[in-house]
Parts: structure tokens; C-alpha cells; sequence
């Protein structure tokens, strides 16, 4: 199933860098941006340019992909209501990114200026906000109140991570634990909560809504353990972000865990010192020294492990028409984890 | 009805600095604090103490008492919907204050450092969103999406309202109309919502919730005028935050426009000057000229002249009980008008 991703053409007409499963989704993601451009005349006239300037068509919406995905029945029907809750996912998401460009003092994302450096970071903080509440608005939309209570839930727990990686921000004493605790709140709840809700809109029994939960779960850690590696080995122009910020920054990912356990111990001061802030963060050597100490073999097989798990757990619903495209984007995953490699 | 502040003790033990009507509501109040505190576990461990930092229980709590009164059918019933309501409109008010006093760079919030001191603008951004996320958790715990689709409505626009005044700081070429309209978005729409909840969920019928509804808007317009004013004429440790900020951080507020509008024509390009800071702001002088030239009264009578239309609105409906509690609680608010003014 995995095809490279240069041959995949993605609803906006540049190679989706995810590829694979992504293909089948055009119609789907034609239907998501005709709905997120919709949404602009809901927002006040005055802050309407801001609001269109977030909500472009570049990102790699992969959280829409798992709404479609999970709730899959048939290739030709593009059900409104997976369209609905695929909007929703998306712009929590995006919300959140607005929020974590102010915190990471980001200045490019998706190949152009962040919201805080376009807007300035007062004006970002509250249309990060509005993005949000209307998020929430579309929500409430559906016949119940269960997306609305998944989707706010799974919010704050996004934000709870994103509140703790801020605070342990250039301290080394984090433990393997305490990071995978992180990343479970910031990035792998709303991989989570998108599986969950593309399976119950699409009517599934509970025990495939259940491993859908899990397998999201799962994905999403890998997907985050590889974001990154991404930040190490990523290029620019493909990853469309500033990159090496971790280092810079001071997050203790993964890849420096590893790292830091594979330096001698009188080595280790020194990057501790770089992660703390108290020297100049040298990441070419880092990557060198990642790619010398097997640390890039190291971090692969982390992602490879919770891929792994993840298809695992839908193994056990083979029948079900969700498993063979989830686990084809699962494939992507991996395969992406591998181009991080550089060559030669 | 109206009482002076002093003789008002609120459930807090302190006096109210509105008073009035607040005090019946002491037992509602106890209730809304319970709730409030019995909502930190709901929050992941890690940032449970920032939680209770913002939730503490000294704020005026006045869009929870509209919940309360716009809902009041009998003295000795609290009902545990209108404490959820009036939770979930402090919260997202207390949400949208956090991210306020980043906007602000704002020291002082209810007597203490505001959060964004206290823990960093980057950990107080997101300390905002999982307040506000909380919030419209709890909004999905009716019956319906009813609530949820009203709060997470104004929220948005709570939140462009502030957009539009930080996109507008330090600008003076508002119009008195472009003034109304941001202080409708980021006040009176929570004010408006707070009575429409509670006039629905105590079941009042369409053309009673539309008159509440109206009335909050009102209410919500004559409030910020009266918090404007205060910035000038308040004392500090009454208010319990930083005074004097508008003219320092460039907010064209009401006061400044009618000062503008009577300063000769040779003095304006200095007071825009203070505004635009291109020169050092000068409170004192501003204040003298405001009570000299007429501009406290002219203040003062924009006050008198929305609780008139509040008042207005609710004078068709006099045998409904909530409109004699809310009629009681304008009068509180012209009364602290009148208090701002210095003595001799």
C-alpha cells in the first residue's frame, strides 16, 4: 500500500509529503477546505483576514485523515458529518499551533511567518482562542453533546502537556516517563480523539470504537517521537518549519535522551548545558554524535515499537473496512521515519 | 434596594464591592466556590496548582450573579443547573482574564500577581485554553448542546473583541462607534449570554429570555464604560488590579475620547502623543483635566444612559421575578459610578 510520497498528488495539487493513503482522501479533503473556508463568515469581519491567514490549505491534516479513515465505509461517499468533526479536529489543531508558535517563538511554519510573527503575539493569543471556541461552536453542531464533551476534553488534556512541557522547559531531569507522559497529552489525545469520533460517527460497535482509541493513541506517540527526530534530521523546505528549536529551546525529546545516555559521562555536561540554555546549541555535532551512537537507530525502533502497538491492536478486526487503510497510514509513518536518514 | 458596598458582606467574608443584591446571593456564591474547587481534579496533577491560582474566590463574580438572578424563581432554591451555568461563565471569564493580562503585561489582577507573572506568559497562555476547554466541558453536561453552542458563540467573540482593540492600541483615529462595538464583543457579550442562560434554563418563556438577553447587553456596555472610568478614578486597592493602564498600554477608551474632544485643538497632538506612546503618559493631568472639563459627568451620564436602556427593556415584564433582582443590581452599578468620583 505505502507508495513514495512524490507520486501522490495531494487535494491542493503539491505532493502530499505524508503520500499514500492520503491519495484516496481527495475528495474528502476537497470537502474539508471548501468547509474550513466556510467558516470565515462566521468570524467577525475584522479579524477575518487572520482567521483565513491560519486556516490555509498547506498543512498536512493528517488528524482529518484519521477522522475519514476511522470512519470509513465507502470510497465514494464524503459523509458531512465525518467532514464536520474532521473541521473540528483540524482547528483545535490549529489553535494549538498558533499557541505553541507564541511559546516556541516560531518563526516559520508551513513554509511562511507564523501567526505571532505576522500578527504580533497579543493579537495570536486571541485568535488562537477564536479559532478554538469555534471549534467548539461546530461541535455543538451534531444531534448530541458527545463530540463537543470529547473534543473540549481532549483540548484541555492537549493543553495540560503542552502547560508541562513548558515548565520542565531546559531541565535535563526529566525522565523517559515524564516525556512520554508529554507527548501522550500534546500530540497523541487528539490523534486519539479523532479516531474515536471518526468510529462512532460512523456508527461502529463499541469494541472497534475502543481499538480505534488505541490504535490513534499509539500512532500518535510515534507520530510524535518522529516530529522529533524531524526537528534533527528533517529538511527545511520539506518539513516546512523551523527547525532545530528542541535543542535550541530546551525540550529534552527523545532523540537527546538517547543521546545524552550514549555520551560519556564527561560529555554530558555540556549538552546539558546547551539543552539548559547556559552554552550555544551545536547541532551539527549533535547530529553527528546521534548518527555515530546508533541514537537515530535508537529513536527509529521507538517509532517502529508504537507503530507496532498500534497495529496490534486493530490486527484483532481484520473484516473491519477502517483496519486496511489505517494500517497503510501506519506504513506511511514508518516510511517517513526512514527518509529522516541521510544518505551516504 | 441598593445598599452601600460597606454594609454588604459577600460569602467570602469580605465585603462586596458591589453589594446590593450580592448579598442574597451568598448561599449561590458558596455553591458556585464548591463547584469551582470540586473542578481541580478534573485537571491533570501537573497543573492543578496554577488552576487554583486563578480560581480563587475573591473576584466580583458578577456574569455568575446574572446566571442567578436572570434564573431566580424562589430565595431558597439553588439550582445545581444555573451553579453549572455560572460556573462555565466564570471560567471562560476567568480564561479570557489570563489571557488579558498577557495582552496587558499587567502586574496586578484581585490583589494579587496576575498568573502570566506568576507562572510566564508561555505556561499562562495555556493555563487560558485548558480554563476554557474546562469550561466548555462542563457547557456539554446538559441535556442539550444548547448551552455549549451559546457559550463557545461568545466566547469567539468575546475573544475578537479583544483582537480588534490590540490590532487598534495605541490608534486614535477610533470613532465612538468602533469604541462601542469592541466593548460590546469583549464585555457585554458574556454579560448578554450570563442572563440568556439563566432565563433559559429556568424555563422562562422566548419573549422574558429575549428582554434578559437584552438586558445583559446593556448592562455589559454600561459595566465596561464604568471599569474604563474606573481605570482613572478607581483607587487601587479597592479595585484590586493596576490602575492607570489604558493611557500607559494605548487603549482609546471612552474617558480619553471625550477628553480629546474638549482639549483645544493645540493640546490634542500631546494627549495623542501619550496614547500613541511617543511621550511618557501623564495620569495626573489627564484626570484633572477629565473632572475640570466635564468629562467625569459626560462619563458618567453614557453609565446612566445603558442602565436607562437596561432598565428600559425589563420595565414591560414587572412580575417577573428575576426583573426586580437585576433592576436592584443596575442600581448597584450607578451607584459605584458615583462613588469613583473624588471627593471635594
Amino acid at each position: 500500500m505505502t507508495r513514495t510520497p512524490s507520486a501522490v498528488i495531494s487535494p491542493t495539487g503539491t505532493p502530499h509529503p505524508f503520500g499514500g493513503v492520503f491519495a484516496m482522501l481527495a475528495p474528502h479533503m476537497a470537502a474539508l477546505d471548501q468547509f474550513l473556508l466556510g467558516q470565515l463568515a462566521a468570524f467577525e469581519p475584522e479579524i477575518r483576514a487572520m482567521v483565513n491567514y491560519c486556516i490555509d490549505t498547506s498543512g498536512k491534516r493528517i488528524r482529518p485523515a484519521l477522522v475519514f479513515l476511522s470512519g470509513w465505509r465507502d470510497a465514494d461517499e464524503v459523509s458531512p458529518e465525518l467532514v464536520r468533526a474532521a473541521v473540528v479536529v483540524e482547528l483545535v489543531h490549529l489553535a494549538t499551533l498558533v499557541h505553541d508558535d507564541i511559546m516556541d517563538s516560531a518563526e516559520v511554519r508551513r513554509g511562511r511567518r507564523t501567526a505571532v510573527r505576522e500578527f504580533a503575539p497579543t493579537a495570536a493569543v486571541l485568535l488562537g482562542d477564536a479559532l478554538f471556541a469555534h471549534a467548539l461552536h461546530l461541535a455543538t453542531q451534531f444531534p448530541t453533546t458527545e463530540v463537543c464533551a470529547a473534543v473540549s476534553e481532549s483540548t484541555r488534556r492537549v493543553c495540560a502537556g503542552e502547560i508541562v512541557q513548558s515548565l520542565r522547559r531546559g531541565s535535563t531531569d526529566l525522565t523517559p516517563a515524564d516525556y512520554r507522559r508529554i507527548i501522550d497529552l500534546k500530540t497523541a489525545e487528539l490523534f486519539r480523539v479523532s479516531c474515536y469520533l471518526g468510529g462512532r460517527l460512523a456508527g461502529s460497535e463499541d469494541g472497534y470504537v475502543g481499538a480505534l482509541d488505541r490504535f490513534g493513541r499509539h500512532l500518535g506517540i510515534a507520530y510524535q517521537i518522529y516530529d522529533d527526530l524531524a526537528d534533527f534530521f528533517g529538511r527545511e523546505e520539506k518539513i516546512g518549519k523551523t527547525l532545530g528549536t528542541d535543542l535550541a529551546s530546551g525540550k529534552f525529546t527523545l532523540p537527546l535522551f538517547a543521546l545524552m545516555d550514549r555520551l560519556a559521562p564527561s560529555e554530558r555536561e555540556a549538552l546539558s548545558g546547551e539543552i539548559g540554555g547556559l552554552r550555544p546549541s551545536q547541532p551539527a555535532l549533535r547530529r553527528m554524535q546521534m548518527l555515530d551512537l546508533g541514537v537515530f537507530d535508537a529513536v527509529e525502533a521507538a517509532v517502529q515499537g508504537e507503530v507496532s502497538a498500534a497495529r496490534a491492536v486493530l490486527s484483532e478486526w481484520p473484516g473491519h473496512l477502517p483496519t486496511r487503510h489505517l494500517l497503510a497510514l501506519s506504513d506511511v509513518l514508518l516510511a517517513q521515519v526512514a527518509a529522516l536518514r541521510p544518505v551516504g
